[in-house]
């Protein structure tokens, strides 16, 4: 039996936005599910949205563990205990301390990490849906389990149609510090560096600016359960930011130093990847002044699409005191003058990228 | 004479992209505009494009310095003694030291700082346009300039269509250290500390990061010039960066620490201003999943117009290893469900925000 026919009889630990989540997509693929929480209210809400049924009397052969962080491993380690004949998996973003706390059980064969990359960060079940991780990267961290254990949680990112990523644990964690919670603390950083000014001094803040805090705005406490379970690469990450600052601080001539940065930084915004996988594409922006009123959007693009050129991407900034946003459209460069042309000849006011 | 009529006989300093676009939208207002680079060529571009004419007998009213940064201070001492009947403005993004070089010629009192902040950065003449600061930001610090002088400057800001915000010289590079230079600088030591991973791991990366670090791709050139003149600005900035950091690094609880600064960061991320300069909406995300075919977007726009949703921001996020995109509306939060119903009608994809 492939991963992909593989339908395990499931129990979920923990009936959250991710449990819930999981549990609607799993018995929307046809799996037999069952659902629990140590908050019964929680419980019975999972279970009336269709996330599963009540655990009775034959053993689960897969638990996914979809408890906070900071409770995941204890919460793995006593599944493995409970269930010998299940394989267990967890969800946290987090992975090798949870590896760790399932070797030490002395069942690290029966546990394989999970890490599911929703878009967003959310919460409560109320807010569950099954495709909450459709078309996302879901890791499978296998560490010290068998090939079946890892088949049966492979089955589940196969199910929801996820997009599967294979790593050690340890790798794991060193790269979601770089890629995920050092620049969330960086921004949060940068976003704190505003205090001093004054509202009208904030109100200078350009189109970067948002974009470099936006995730400044998120949950403190589900932050702080990662920041402790991954705090060694973490911290290993703000060192090395803060050495570049440092460089920058301490530099003779603070030019140069601030030369040096943006071209190692550059060299790794490239590999960053883009569409489909692709090296990311240096689309051309065309970028127009959009009244703001309701239907403009929509008849923009329909003139983009009229004459054939495919937006790949779109931003939107909102002029602070006129009535007028300004909108860009990332086509591909051979087709940025034909469009800007076509607007411009359906008397849309082309402004500067 | 009212600012709004004022048309001075105007002298552009410097073809590159920003005196190039001044110059056509002043002539674009039936303004005498001249222009010249030390850059023969340039010049002679500037003005085949209608950025201006050739300067002649008749001295300039206003002088408009469009050099580069590091060059600004010693091109408007110039121009404030060979021209000693005009007013003198610049464009740079920190302007302290610009008055200050202008004070030193004992002519203060006719030079006027000017920040026209654009939305992107670009270079050279050729892409200059007329509308380049349509709807943005024109700063422009007064110093010791008599308010003649000032009417003067805001009279070019006005026919360009700016938004004017009237404001200090000091006042004014403390805060683009915070709200644009430090963000700048941290944005490129977070994209810069993914230089240890594979190309594997850096896949991982989601919308979050690629916010992050959108701005890092800037040119580090024009960087380099505006960290040298606002370094104090600039340092203090950083030094707050890194003291939060630090905090980070040296806590006995790095949980603790890190929820203490996301929630001074959210603090902040409140009081930039959102559309309009009315105080940030909360926009409720809707999430589709978009075939990655051209047309699909403006079907779906198309469909949230005709329940009468407008639609006032979209992020768009690629699937890396897959052909479908996740497309974000960002809707009055009333109108969320509804919308997400009819999407859902229409057999779109709504997947978690």
């Amino acid at each position: 039996m492939t991963a992909q026919e593989l339908r395990s009889r499931t129990h979920i630990l923990g009936a959250g936005l991710i449990g819930s989540s999981v549990g609607i997509g799993l018995v929307a693929e046809g799996w037999d599910v069952t659902i629990e929480d140590a908050d019964a209210q929680a419980q019975t809400l999972a279970q009336s949205i269709g996330a599963g049924g009540q655990l009775g009397a034959a053993e689960p052969e897969l638990v996914i563990v979809a408890v906070p962080p900071s409770a995941t491993p204890s919460v793995v380690a006593h599944a493995l205990d409970t269930w010998p004949g299940a394989v267990v998996t967890d969800v946290a973003s987090v992975k090798a301390p949870i590896a760790a706390a399932a070797d030490s059980t002395g069942h690290g064969d029966r546990y394989v990490g999970s890490h599911p990359m929703a878009g967003r960060e959310l919460s409560g079940g109320l807010a569950a849906q099954g495709d909450l991780f459709k078309a996302r990267p879901w890791v499978i961290c296998p560490n010290g389990a068998t090939s079946q254990a890892v088949e049966r949680v492979r089955a589940v990112a196969h199910a929801l149609q996820c997009d599967i990523v294979q790593m050690e644990a340890a790798a794991h964690d060193a790269a979601v510090a770089r890629v995920s919670h050092a620049p969330q603390v960086a921004a949060s950083a940068v976003a704190a560096a505003l205090g001093p000014l004054h509202a009208d001094d904030v109100a200078l803040a350009g189109q970067g600016l948002r974009d470099v805090t936006r995730i400044a705005a998120s949950d403190p406490k589900m932050w702080a359960d990662i920041a402790r379970l991954n705090r060694s690469a973490l911290i290993a990450t703000i060192d090395h930011i803060i050495g570049d600052l440092e460089d920058i601080r301490d530099a003779d001539d603070v030019g140069e130093a601030v030369t040096d940065l943006i071209e190692r930084g550059r060299l790794e915004v490239a590999r960053i990847p883009g569409k489909h996988g692709r090296p990311q594409r240096a689309w051309t922006p065309v970028t127009v002044i959009v009244p703001d009123v309701p239907g403009q959007l929509v008849r923009l693009l329909g003139e983009a699409a009229a004459v054939g050129v495919n937006v790949e991407d779109i931003t939107i900034e909102h002029s602070p005191r006129q009535p007028v946003g300004l909108t860009t459209l990332h086509v591909l460069p051979s087709r940025a003058e034909e469009l800007a042309r076509a607007l411009t000849d359906n008397n849309w006011e082309i402004a500067a990228p």
